[in-house]
């Protein structure tokens, strides 16, 4: 089952301050708005390939939405449902956004909800957002930030492992890198579905919640970039909860923000790392080494340890 | 008299397209309009202290209107205009700029016209661009290239030596480097009022004309600045003459593109090379080492010896 | 048999200058020697998990060697020995480098060899060569250009269609742009087994010779790395054939210098830019496309069409 | 008196491990050995036009031996000699170190040791170390951090006012920025003799010891070579105290980190903010403004106010 996700696709995020929202991705990330329906607004990274980066829906509260992944065939996604279903965890077919296919819905054991599909028409760009070369999805927008592409998504879990066996089990995910505890439990797992280092991310929620976003991130090329968005948010008011610095973990460097409807987005470096080995086996994290702080020896600061963005109401557990 | 001059300041750019070359210069330069007066439009960068980066004027024609620069003070400004007017090539005093003061026109023994001023009122910011950081005179607008400040001068000159002598003997330019013909006479001249390699340089001009302009440059922070500038001219349409290379010559790292009247624009990489030293000796360029390229080997291209810029009519020679 | 091989791995290189070569690689490039065998070298980039790089030998002229492929698992290299067996162009089984597993060798219809193997000891660095990070497979040498990894190689081949249809059906490659000319004919294929654009390259090899090779090219983190491998090629006497610049293809940043023994090797910036799509469709070039030069306008120079380093005599073609 | 001193040239640095520290400034900061005399060997950045940056002798503690400043001109070394000796805190004339003049000495308000020369032999690279470009000191070494020159030095003083006012009256300093506490008393000054924002530091000293050293700074030409030099600090066992981040205080770039005779060293970003306004006004940071931290918020940790290093013995106050 190995590569039958193709990859992390489109995150819809909630937000009770939708107008806000929409103009921090527009012009702090650099997002392009890509049509609306009901209460959301779509926006796309310039070198995202579909209709759809981010999904922001107006809602009460802040938090995750529906996490969207691409199948790598129909004949994956038709073996991948029916793994799913074998779980219990699904939810069942819908339609899709506009631009893709069907959708089958479902949530991991922390009750995030998720959505596999693998139709997808390729995004378009109109005249004035046509890229100079052939080979990209559209313009480069040089606005604010200017984020390459959606890299990776954290959320909180309860039962690190549990979602962690879940993803591996029936999705085909690769564990690359964990938090080990000294009792021996997992308290991060990293996993990937590409030859990125990771994709989705679980970390325990010390305050036990299910379905809680720590954060989503965005790529740029280099390290630079992440020092410039730095720059621009505080030009900006963009809130800078911490860094840049550099984790040990997957060696990513960092910035992490608050978006105006509260939801965490981390700028993290782009691929210049890579997981290729194919016998790659979990590097494990214990409590002493976390001890030493990031890479280049930063506090992890305490909100990074209770902030998260609240669950989807009635989310299937 | 050497520091009596304190750096160049603004310049006057003619447009026969003013509209698209003030779209050129917000867009894609990222300079921010600040205020118009008859037929121009000024512009500034954001890390400019002064009022005024650019002013662009509706011409018939493209080509460099005045140069201004600050003297160091009001008593370096009375000794500078008397220096100048001893060569009899003094126009004379007229009102400043909107936030400068009076201004002594002069021009250079190849026509271009120069203003030498002392007093100036700083760039106050509006809320909607103040900076975050005191220290700063504008927000940085995260927009196109975002030049930090205008960096030099290039004028096309008939007779380099006597432009060098002039600025060197007049105003206390420091000849920095220089491209010496196997003849003895001198093809190029770069001098600097600062501790910059360069603010304001002469090169031969090969059709003879006189007050022709090369190009004026901006100054961005790195090199993978000037890469990415060259990224957002293609998708912008912005043309692209030469570059991204390094020069041999005081080893910029350069991008020359043409801004939409016709002139000739460079980007370089600011800062980082400094001339300290109080005795430092001209460098001197034989045509030998010039047959060897660019400092990574690119060829001179032949537009780069033949476009440039008309002359302001009726120049005082 | 898409994804049943994991990545390009390690590649041999002819030289007629071992010594130089061992030095260039070491000294300018960053690699670390790590054993000899017979007439052979071996060294490797920090960020490679394997024991080797490159594997130089001596020889009476340039070239490449053997290009070693790792397969995605033993079930895996079963299946695409056999496939290839089946073409009629196996050698067959070979007892691996050091540190790796029996290694099946064949040639492309080009006449390059392969050599196909699963197993492999990861590299386990000695004391002084120990990584901070546990997640990195050797120190930072910071030492010269210091590559971040192998990158891709580019042959040239005689027939480019044939040669990308083997690697294709055979290997399970994805083609993800090509150089198609006016005839309909394709002059070059990009190909990869992984995230990357590519991995392996066919371009046409003008002169009609086969077994040829054009380049190898090793990654570095970011497009300032490879300004500052043009300055450190300045500064070595390394020649430098062309860039750096952005090629249209791939968008990929690159400089080309020639390793003491005469062959071409490439800088180029890693994974910034992915190719994760399931359903990517080859992005073709037409003539008229590539007559407008590389991405922002420099013309490909003439070296780079006919310079090419000799084939393997004897090369099973 | 402004522009008579025509920058900050080397520095003596005492170490009590010799040996560990050349090795230090050798292969992390990628300085080169020039020569040795007595218990001290000279050391020099590649882009410094002087012989020597750092003069690192053998002592008992750790701690600044003597600064080195540069006289504009023969003339303007006597004219601050005669203002220093007005003083009465000059010590007298005596030779230089090799290839320098002879060097008046003296000390500032606070004890620390200074010397003023003008005559200097520039440096002359022996073949292996010439530049490929002539307009550079010696060929860029591409070892370690490759610092390009001597940045800054900041000083800790008893009486900040006094020092500040001593640079400025007796040397012609001029005061760019500033920290000034709410009881109106200045806690850090910052001076320049050039166009950088900063030649000379002081920062008060919590402990009320005269004479002792904050740190000395290297510079590099971006903030990813900080980056990179905070990676390879971690590979080579470089203890890092704090960094990399940003100053709000003249929005430097930063990185510290000790060197192993106990002397605290800056690594920052050169030249791309430059102070060229002549009647630039220094920037007067406030209590309320500097407890926001850093310019993206990272709080200034304990050990930046209270780790100096000792000041030389007998120094004269």
């Amino acid at each position: 089952m190995l590569h039958e996700i193709a990859h992390l696709a489109h995150i819809e995020i909630r937000t009770p301050v939708l107008d806000e929202s929409v103009a921090f991705f527009t012009n702090y990330l650099g997002l392009t708005p890509n049509g609306e329906a009901g209460d959301s607004v779509f926006l796309r990274a310039w070198d995202d390939y579909e209709n759809v980066t981010i999904k922001l829906t107006a809602h009460a509260t802040s938090g995750v939405g529906r996490t969207y992944l691409r199948a790598a065939s129909p004949e994956a996604l038709d073996t991948r449902v029916k793994a799913i279903a074998a779980t219990g965890r699904g939810i069942g077919w819908q339609d899709g956004d506009p631009g893709y296919g069907p959708t089958y819905v479902f949530t991991d054991p922390d009750g995030h909800e998720l959505g596999l599909y693998y139709e997808s028409s390729w995004y378009q760009a109109p005249p004035e957002l046509k890229p100079a070369l052939k080979n990209q999805a559209q313009a480069f927008p040089a606005r604010g930030v200017s984020v390459r592409r959606l890299d990776h998504i954290n959320y909180l879990g309860v039962d690190v492992e549990a979602n962690r066996d879940y993803l591996r089990d029936t999705l085909g995910a690769r564990v690359t890198e964990q938090i080990v505890l000294n009792d021996g439990s997992v308290a991060g797992s990293w996993t990937t579905f590409t030859n990125k280092g990771y994709d989705a991310v679980y970390t325990r929620d010390r305050t036990g919640t299910n379905g809680r976003l720590h954060h989503i991130a965005f790529a740029t090329d280099t390290r630079e970039d992440i020092l410039k968005a730095a720059d621009i948010a505080l030009e900006q008011g963009v809130f800078i909860e911490t860094g840049p610095h550099k984790h040990a973990i997957q060696q990513t460097f960092f910035l992490y923000v608050y978006e105006p409807g509260g939801n965490r987005i981390e700028l993290c470096n782009a691929g210049a790392r890579l997981v290729i080995a194919p016998d790659w086996q979990p590097v494990n994290w214990t409590e002493a080494e976390r001890a030493r702080g990031q890479a280049w020896g930063l506090k992890t600061i305490d909100s990074f340890h209770t902030h998260g963005t609240p669950p989807v109401e009635g989310a299937h557990l």
